[in-house]
């Protein structure tokens, strides 16, 4: 008989390694359990002998990997009587915050840069029903309104600052690790705020503590040139970058991802906002994959260290894509210029178009 | 251990009820494996005792239920030694088509509404490679010319009356069922093509008649009222609805959808398109779940029929949500009328906003 229980989130998986208690009432949405799909004609193009997966978090109920700590957070906020959440966002942390704060039945505000967030994420948090606030400032500047704000408001914040946002993010560590049999060799992310670097070290050192595996990778960090704190050594103040999902200067878990680099012998790098767009596009014409620009920074600088032998030949990588391609349209079509074909509803100017591409 | 085999999609896992071979090349994207979602809010405020479910299918690889199908369609394209795959499409077929071509290295041509399809499904078709075709008419003429299309050009159909589609759909059933560990009392979906529903339906009755559960549910479809052929009883020419991916007139799958309907004693049903958004903001703003428009014609049905006491008491009750919400970000943000509150990044503005929305 094939009958299995019903998937109800990650807290529910990963109970005795969460801070739940047993009567705790979880907020979930069925998130994690996310694809890890290996990459067939990358790998077999640029020539090189790698297993080469991507861990598609895009595929989480809001369309991002901020799911997973935000069941966490939303769960434990509920659990404390809290009535309200709150979070500064580039747009995924706004759009799993109003989602699971509706689910829990509680207010969400949430506050978003000004004109730098993609159209999905926007869509998201107002149709969730978040009070949105739109400020005129970076992302930076709505992390610290936002701890100022919580000071002396009842509400609670679930930023990656929120301690459990990154309990619950370490399962996607947990869950690569059962597919695998072991960790990866490397582990590619996107580096922003850099909880989930973070988070990902946290699962995977747990999972060897724990002697469920005897290994774990080397954690590569990759930045946008325009919003990379961590290759300048410092923060910055004015970041850019068309991956709007990590414009980011002053990275709220940057003693962590110190911590992570050293402890794991990894290393941080940058990439272009050139690169990152076409390793966004290389990975959906090639393998029919679609993640938001933010996400394909980790597959760009992947690629990169893996032509030059940083990363040798013979390596299991591992590269997060952090969110869906769909939560940022624009930017998408913008890179398909000339890309559809007008004609009328005949047979005639239909098969030319088709047999004139077909050649 | 906590090792389990790495999740590779639905064919992988039903091979022995798909028709493939021990040595086709499956082309996957991790498809299927979506979380049947228990609501809590809607049933509790509507004050009706139903076990009433969402099938989540927004969270297939390109985000809606198409991915099922085009696994097999694909695949069995490919084994065919077929070069390219067409498709007529109100947005989501295409997506997948140009997803899973792009997987499989072969090209796509997709036909599509001109003006009448969501901006996130155009992206798709557009960067994954697919060559777009635009046509000045609408699905059922698209769907027409790639019929005559296909009889004298080298392209595989993989619309769902390529017989593979409804194969690899069915599997949705075998989901539900193993996680109820019955067949529930009621299914209710969107009604476009149809396919879907007939989908379902082989895949409830081939697991009853294996012998793995003894019941099947009634099967319930919902169609827009702009767009409902079914009610009508007979095929409408200028189908009109705001849930573009149900805005056809004449459904492929029409005869076997009166077979479904008369095999489970199910119903056709129809709803305007003001109860289809509101049924879509009400799962999104009380469930944190956002789907597209047409995906909300199954739940605004099912309530409906809750409330009048055709779906009874003490009934369970799967609806499917067809397409993930972030397809469509323009109709969902204009639900939203002023929905956002711009400030200067100022802690005094922010905390007036908060407190004022707090009360």
């Amino acid at each position: 008989m094939p009958f299995r229980p019903r998937y109800t989130g990650l807290i529910d998986k990963y109970r005795d390694r969460l801070p739940v208690h047993d009567d705790t009432r979880i907020i979930s949405l069925g998130e994690g359990n996310t694809p890890l799909i290996r990459l067939n004609n990358i790998p077999r193009e640029c020539g090189r002998d790698i297993d080469l997966y991507v861990k598609y978090e895009g595929l989480n109920p809001t369309g991002s990997f901020k799911d997973r700590g935000m069941t966490m957070a939303v769960t434990k906020a509920v659990e404390d009587g809290c009535k309200a959440v709150i979070c500064a966002s580039t747009g995924n942390t706004s759009a799993s915050a109003a989602a699971y704060a509706a689910r829990a039945g509680i207010a969400a505000f949430v506050l978003i840069p000004e004109g730098k967030i993609a159209l999905g994420k926007l869509a998201q948090a107002m149709i969730h029903g978040a009070v949105v606030l739109q400020i005129r400032g970076n992302f930076d500047e709505g992390m610290r309104l936002v701890k100022e704000v919580a000071q002396n408001t009842p509400v609670t914040i679930v930023n990656s600052i929120n301690p459990f946002r990154l309990q619950g993010q370490k399962t996607a560590a947990f869950e690569i690790i059962e597919e695998l049999e072991r960790a990866p060799d490397f582990h590619c992310l996107p580096v922003g705020n850099a909880g989930n670097i973070s988070a990902h070290w946290m699962g995977y050192s747990e999972y060897l503590e724990h002697g469920i595996v005897n290994n774990r990778p080397r954690m590569i960090g990759y930045q946008a040139s325009g919003a990379a704190p961590f290759l300048r050594g410092a923060m910055i103040d004015n970041p850019d970058t068309v991956a709007t999902a990590i414009r980011i200067g002053h990275p709220q878990s940057w003693e962590l991802a110190w911590k992570v680099r050293e402890g794991s012998d990894g290393w941080f790098d940058e990439c272009s906002d050139e690169e990152i767009l076409a390793a966004q596009k290389l990975l959906t014409e090639k393998e029919g994959i679609f993640c938001e620009p933010a996400s394909a920074t980790s597959l760009a600088g992947a690629l990169r260290d893996i032509d030059s032998g940083k990363i040798p030949a013979g390596s299991s990588v591992v590269c997060t894509l952090t969110g869906h391609g769909l939560k940022d349209p624009d930017t998408a079509i913008r890179q398909c210029a000339g890309g559809v074909i007008s004609v009328d509803a005949a047979l005639g100017p239909v098969r030319d178009a088709i047999v004139e591409n077909l050649a």
